[in-house]
């Protein structure tokens, strides 16, 4: 019997050298391999044998590579020896992927039972230019059904469990990639998110993850039942258990000027050589946003961000202000996942005849306000939506917004029904990334038995939160900027996590 | 009784200051206000003068602004008295602006007669930033029923003729912004794009008008019918009589940043300050396409590209390469202006029971492949609008495309039924810029009686080409960039017009 916290679980079983390499950084790991210290191949064959344990402990493996992965790492090998140099930025790198991005000949069922066999005829290009620039494609991660739900189970490949516990939930839909890489069977991982669904997991494993702006990573080739529909547009992002990862993985891609060939992208390189905080010696001004308005942080999660915001208070060059909730009502009315209700979902269910999980059936079947809508009715949402951003522009100037990433630590399984505090910077298009800050603790983060929810998400979520039953789990929250502005964001984080020693517990050790 | 050529009738009835004024170039304009040498107020009174000459002349007027206009005017004139210095970059310029461009306290009808008395309740962004650089709107132009034809007719204005032959269409919607500046009756204009509507108007009335990516020109506070229907969306974009005034209005809008308080712009500056032809002493590559091989253009349209093309063949650094039409009948497929089968459109004539006039009855309800569409329809649909986009942008590189603007010069009126060669940009969303080469001459440009049209359209457009009713008529084309090169499509632009010429015969002379 495994005990419900596995994260320690595979370092005693790894050789040496497998754990020195598995436990590496990302960009610690292209400096070895580009120095000739490890070779691709045995970096590769770590990654894998480390993976297959993920797999074994939280069901976070949607499909392992193994030869395809050997046969390149042993190109890249031969390249090294043949030239001397690295291949290219990423040169050894093993990266996963969300099995939604499409890999050349393999299936591309999108969480559908009824897609299976459906396969792409190339490689997403999210995944063409890591591999041009040296990386290693060898694991496919596990997804929910049709990527609907912050959480990761389907009629394909069951549930995915957080290995920090495992009555939790590793979140979703890029789940299989946070349990992944929470057990560092992956240095770095790609997903998509669409209302949360990068950040959801990388916070509920205790990762860095980063949801870009729409336009900013290439989307082509990736599977999705609602591709096309634009009411809500999903971008494409890393996670990775430093941020130092995430630095490497959107600087290589933005290296390449995926625009010139990609009219979905802006021509907008990777523009790190600039400071975009501190401009002119002013403070890097943090709004800090407490509650949302509709569901109240569970304490664990308060714990944490009031943790964060009194040693930032200490912190010169850097102003703290409170951020009140701004329209989030009228965008949670606005949020529109269904402009179909759910008709295609359905249909997509019907192919095979598999039921709808218990997530996705709330949230593209049950959930209050999901309704048909007719053209006339989308455009007017349309418009209500474009009002909606501008409006938020209008609001007083910060450079970043800190604020939770869910409102309460990794769920247990099934219960991830509210997407707020991620969704609103979907509707926004602004670039959010989560970080870890700390853990629950059942002793300090206890349930506020006075609390009186305010409304069926609230009580929701106050009812679902369990910290005895969710010891362990990362405590983590989010950084925004506005859209366009990642590097402005990844600055700020830098320099916040720098600054004030972030995180106070590392989870991942 | 009128001639059918009434573009010379205005000057025949100015003072010679008024004739000094209305005749200058808007950068001749902003410079002589600049140094004092014409007052606001002189100049807005003289626009004022000529655009009533030109109402009478074409109906080319919504409605003219002489109080505000001349109020604003002292207000700029007080200004400069008390400074010593203009109070923007186009201190005291008049500009003219489509009448579905939101003024303050001002109707928004958009074409419909049920639309009457609907009011802006602020100024559009692209008419705030003139007025803060100084700039003052003075006239209102027509526009066609519902915005959707490349003429302006509509049951609330009737219809707009060319200056050049009252026979012809002035083009459309931005009809009444090109036969008030051919007039010479306004200097500058703003003007809105979804599938030629700058453009049509520019090429038939000899201007140059630009119809920019979208996103790059601020689009809040137009007012249409289909506002939040993403399957294509509109530009706006300036029209004027030089393309220093083109160069003009794009940098003063781009100079104000508008993308820090609208959500829908990149944030991209206007990047003039850099050559973006001839980089590393390269040729600048134009591509010609002669037909887009579904309307075969008419004999004038031939001529003038033909002129250009010997031409530009002798400039040294400039290469010309043919340009097959890519795609076009897949593009016409997708072209997709009523996913609602054209309901929206037939409600809002039934606000007031107005009848469809002859070109939006044909684009609007008749015109094969109208249907109303399920939300699947429209993202699979979408879907192949992105693969078209992608597919687009692999194909082999040149740096600009020259091609028609319409097949036929300004076509006789409630003809306008093919938008092939404006609207696969829309699609695109390139930017392009019509401009003038010639005129049309009856002897040189008569009707090939030999050929035999290839489908509908290719028929419509032969049989609707008549070079004797057509005469006198500017012969136009169109330069195409890649989405977001609207810099580089200016300078070659400048580049091609000085090193062959252009115009070959001035139309407004």
């Amino acid at each position: 019997m495994l005990p419900s916290r596995v994260i320690d679980i595979p370092r005693q079983h790894l050789t040496p050298l497998e754990l020195a390499i598995t436990e590496s950084s990302p960009e610690a790991l292209v400096v070895s391999l580009a120095a000739g210290k490890w070779t691709a191949t045995s970096v590769t064959k770590a990654f894998l044998r480390r993976a297959a344990m993920a797999q074994r402990l939280t069901n976070c493996i949607y499909e392992l590579l193994p030869d395809q992965a050997i046969s390149q790492a042993r190109n890249l090998d031969d390249y090294f020896a043949e030239h001397g140099k690295p291949s290219g930025p990423l040169h050894g790198l093993p990266i996963s992927v969300e099995a939604h991005t499409g890999l050349k000949g393999r299936d591309k069922a999108a969480g559908f039972v009824g897609w299976l066999g459906r396969k792409s005829t190339e490689d997403a290009s999210v995944v063409k230019i890591p591999l041009e620039a040296g990386a290693v494609i060898y694991a496919r991660t596990t997804e929910p059904q049709g990527l609907m739900a912050l959480e990761s189970r389907s009629n394909i490949t069951g549930t995915t469990t957080n290995p920090h516990n495992t009555a939790t939930s590793a979140g979703g839909p890029s789940g299989g990639e946070s349990a992944l890489i929470a057990l560092r069977g992956s240095p770095l991982g790609i997903g998509s998110d669409i209302g949360g669904s990068i950040r959801s997991p990388a916070a509920n494993c205790g990762l860095y993850g980063l949801k870009p702006s729409t336009g900013r990573l290439p989307f082509i080739g990736i599977s999705a039942y609602a591709i096309g529909c634009e009411t809500i547009l999903g971008a494409i992002g890393p996670m990775s258990s430093t941020l130092g990862g995430i630095d490497l993985f959107t600087k290589t891609v933005l290296g390449s000027k995926p625009w010139l060939s990609d009219p979905l992208l802006h021509p907008i390189p990777w523009r790190d050589h600039e400071s975009h905080i501190h401009q002119d010696g002013r403070n890097l001004v943090v709004g800090v946003m407490w509650s949302d308005g509709t569901v109240t942080p569970a304490p664990a999660v308060t714990r944490g961000l009031t943790e964060v915001v009194e040693r930032l208070k200490l912190v010169p060059g850097i102003g703290v202000i409170e951020w009140k909730p701004f329209q989030q009502k009228a965008a949670l009315e606005i949020l529109l996942y269904t402009p179909d209700g759910g008709e295609a979902f359905r249909r997509h269910l019907e192919l095979s005849g598999e039921p709808y999980a218990p997530l996705t059936a709330w949230t593209m079947r049950d959930a209050p306000g999901i309704e048909k809508l007719s053209f006339q009715g989308v455009w007017d949402w349309t418009f209500k939506r474009e009002v909606f951003r501008y409006t938020y522009l209008q609001a007083p100037e910060m450079d970043v917004i800190l604020c939770p990433a869910y409102p309460i630590p990794a769920p247990l399984h099934d219960t991830s029904r509210y997407w707020g505090y991620t969704s609103i910077w979907n509707l926004l298009d602004y670039p959010g990334v989560v970080f870890p800050v700390t853990k629950l603790d059942p002793e300090r983060d206890d349930k506020d038995i006075t609390y009186i929810p305010r409304n069926e998400f609230d009580s929701w979520c106050y009812e679902n939160y369990n910290p005895q039953r969710q010891r362990d789990v990362p405590v983590s929250l989010q950084l925004v900027a506005k859209r366009l502005e990642e590097e402005k964001l990844l600055q700020a984080l830098k320099e916040i996590k720098h600054k004030i020693g972030l995180p106070f517990v590392d989870c991942l050790a």
